[in-house]
């Protein structure tokens, strides 16, 4: 946040995703995804379950895969192209330790680049990939579109952005800014002056990776993973669909001030926390944006209708780890 | 359309806006923008208005400008930085013969380099601009938007684009694929597989600037300028208050098969077609999306829930000149 | 039209259905309602299938029937109470012919007055109903609901009204009003001061049963079944289900001036026109509700927004006969 | 409750409305419902001002009068004819000690039966009303309509129910049932059996009349007045203009179970209570229906889909008295 953004940088990243997300109960993550949330499953293999969201096109938007516990996976970053790939790969190379690695056996990417944030998360930088392909149940009447409108339960649209938690909030913020070029269009700050939570977009949508502290000191997890829908009412009726379908609602839906965005959290069978959320009809186009800065007190007013935000929101993140002491 | 286009090439401009429309009667314009669609009054001088829609982060958003007869006047393109506006505007100095030049008395920008299109729309390209302070009046609750709500009339959010007529699509295409480096991400085709209308995007939105065939062979012409909306529901409500305001609906509410959008077209009292859209959540995040291409056969299905398409749409355009012979 | 209602006539309609609709294509006509328009099948027999909608209190909606012709069969209509049930069936029985008779052989309802409305549709009068019980897979979260919403397809909520075709509107207009005390809240006005088509009311909503002149002069048609949505948003979310699943679309979503409906009209498969409507937030709360008279020359500027009416709503009823010459 | 209603009772009651509301501000409070809820000013006279909502077909919903403290002032209720009227005059007189009179001084409507709940709210029971008049700026596009719809902040549509505070819920209740006719169609109940808060309607809307015990044990106060909108998206919609508007929000948007009420409740500047609420499409068809009871555990779960209820929604009620001891 220091740095003041760069114009002129070139955007090296297209957008966010495929994702990875572990469940310890795979089969009821599955049917939770496809039954609730209304995405596709395309493949499935000994391990995990691909699913793709209706307006994807890609051949697959999250991959759930079995583990021991919840959390977040391999976050996949397309790049711009394949300059673009190739110029951002030496950059990441060039900022430290590694490990880094190149990969060509992800399902409908091609050459994948592995690297890690400062925190641990894994990514995947890669270029060539598998356009989606409807089968006759699904293809669209419009061919602008990758498939049919499920008619399904919440019908999410697409991944919308990932909000991992970090135990080092500047460390990864300057990751973000510094060797991956994205912009921070929103922060929350500490007494101290320090990031607490920073939104980074990579395009023109308002933010696409999200980093929050993590109060329990741990590196490497998931605060909630996003998807898209096109009106505040369809959040609206994905509560009602979730009520009746015994989805434990944490909070939401209601606004939140930060990004505007209009948000619902559910937990999903595995524990993760799953946002359906929409962000309006607000684009950044500003190129020269100035990062929004929330202070504590600006905080304590509560979500933008004066919602106070749960406990829960605060404390739960995946996999579950006891409080550092 | 012939050359496919290069994901590595550098997105120079940002966006579209603000922009000119002449009218012949300035007054009725302005009181249609500012009751009718809820845009501000900022600033006027002796022959012209201008006007702020509340989600556009620059100082004016549009220009009402007296004139005889009805048209587009200068469409400025904000360049995505100052490396950017010097490189692209080196690019256009190179691709002809002008006139291209510099001015710097344009309200709330700094240097502008004007130049045109092959169909001799004027555009001005820049980088410096002013930020919208709002007043007293319309300073917005959150501060990661430019101003308040309006809560009047339609609503409406920002500029969203605009459909140029042109006598020669094929060189206005090249000209905005080669030199300005859009991207076309949709087209109508004709029978001898020329292009009949293309949809330009210079970022992540499905489209910001249009060029349709002028049938009447005439050059410099508008088709329409296009206002945005969080939903679709907000058109179907523009609708109702249009109508209780005695406003000319041409055609409306309804979907295009093309890029989805939801649209509303109404003439202002100036005679200029204004189009209410929304293109729903849709963005363009492949970075080599492929052009959609639409024949005259799928066309002659309607819009995409079968509307046929009114025939003032193909045949109104402003200024308003006789068909050639 | 011609005798201003008495407010003070007891109401003795509490709401129109359980309706019976005939289709040559039953499995067909079937999966139309259940798939596309998210109707429950809760019985069959070996000519017919039950449907439910997810807000009826009913134990069934509308059940389709297997018959050489498409068209409406009976439209059941509740008493207000067991004594209302008596009072109006002893009004009908004393105005005319007959054939008037009493059945207990319905499902889910108890005994059942018929008759038949001047036109011949048969109509069967009820107080003893069954009440909807959800099973496991379809128990909502609150139990002011009947059922959980379905979350599939268009998400039809409940019956709205039916609009008849009849050969002579003056004859069943004076019916409705005079035997059956029903209100009509809105008609069509033919050059000569007679009525062209009559909406009436049974209670709040603006309409429950409508009445259209036949051009062809049969008796006994429909020109449509409506069914109601709670936005205008989930009717265009219909027309987007409708044209992925290949439906006939008519003509919509628009506004009717008249009631100010926003409409949907799309075609089952066996031929019946079946509209997806929505009066929004409309109520008729004046118990002297002025009925309000359309001239041909207002319906000669299209619907509310201006779109002309499509030549089949003029033309399409069920069963298909050829025009009286 | 201990009586189930009679569905061959007749509805004496057509509809609840005009009110008058009483208010120490009076001008801030205008301000108010005029700018904010987008209410019309119709008339004003030395210690009060009317103001009329688009869809109200009478000439005026709400009068503010000012007092000393915020409150509850009439509550007209239209009998559904003149014969209702008189027979429930009569039934009010026969129940009780008064006082009971007749008014003629009550601007826009005729005669007026003054009366009061157990409770001590006072009642006007009314037949003959003056419809609403447009004038050249509200005069509507379609004329089914009282008055052009604003366009201007929340835009509420019409009254749509009173919640009173009393010290004796099953008092009032039995006054609503036994002698006004109107059906209870929700209620809470307490652990004794007894009732906490009751529902009542009086036609097809799911509710028009609430009575919420008074946990200070005073008697003739208001918990909310409400209004309604067409959509739920028109409230998240009014909870922005409230929040650029620095209206005090107290909570929503949300959904109570009970009665599946989308709601925005806000306070004046009076200090009255004002519910911004959507019963979506929600109508009471059954003639029949069962009084839907809630416990106080189904209500420790929160609003439909989990909110806590906010202490003030508890605590506050106008006028504003300390909690007997």
């Amino acid at each position: 946040m220091s740095h003041p953004h760069d114009p002129d940088r070139r955007r090296d990243i297209a957008h966010v995703g495929p994702i990875e997300l572990y469940t310890p109960v795979l089969e009821e993550s599955r049917d939770f995804f496809v039954n609730v949330l209304a995405l596709r499953e395309v493949h499935r293999d000994d391990t995990s379950v691909y699913l793709h969201t209706w307006d994807d096109y890609q051949s697959w938007t999250i991959r759930l895969v079995r583990r021991d516990a919840a959390g977040i996976g391999r976050t996949y970053l397309r790049a711009a192209g394949p300059e673009a790939r190739d110029r951002l790969a030496g950059q990441i190379e060039g900022t430290g330790p590694g490990p880094h690695r190149v990969v060509d056996d992800v399902r409908g990417l091609g050459e994948v680049f592995l690297f890690a944030d400062p925190d641990g998360h894994e990514f995947g930088l890669y270029w060539d990939v598998e356009w989606y392909r409807p089968d006759a149940s699904d293809t669209p009447a419009l061919k602008n579109q990758a498939a049919a409108y499920p008619g399904r339960g919440a019908n999410l649209r697409r991944l919308d952005h990932v909000n991992y938690l970090t135990a080092d909030v500047p460390a990864t913020s300057a990751f973000l800014s510094d060797v991956l070029g994205a912009r921070c269009t929103e922060q929350i700050v500490k007494d101290d002056g320090g990031p607490q939570a920073v939104w980074y977009s990579v395009g023109n949508k308002t933010y696409d990776l999200v980093y929050t502290e993590d109060w329990t000191g741990t590196r490497g997890r998931l605060h909630h993973v996003a998807f898209a829908t096109d009106t505040r009412e369809e959040i609206l009726r994905a509560a009602d669909v979730c009520l009746d379908a015994g989805v434990h609602i944490e909070t939401g839906p209601h606004k939140h001030a930060i990004q505007q965005t209009f948000f619902l959290y559910v937990w999903e069978p595995g524990g993760n926390r799953i946002e359906i959320c929409n962000a309006g009809a607000r684009l950044i186009l500003a190129p020269d944006w100035k990062t929004i800065s929330w202070t504590r007190e600006e905080r304590a007013k509560g979500q933008a209708w004066g919602l106070r935000t749960i406990d829960t929101f605060h404390t739960h993140g995946t996999p579950v780890v006891p409080p550092a002491s």
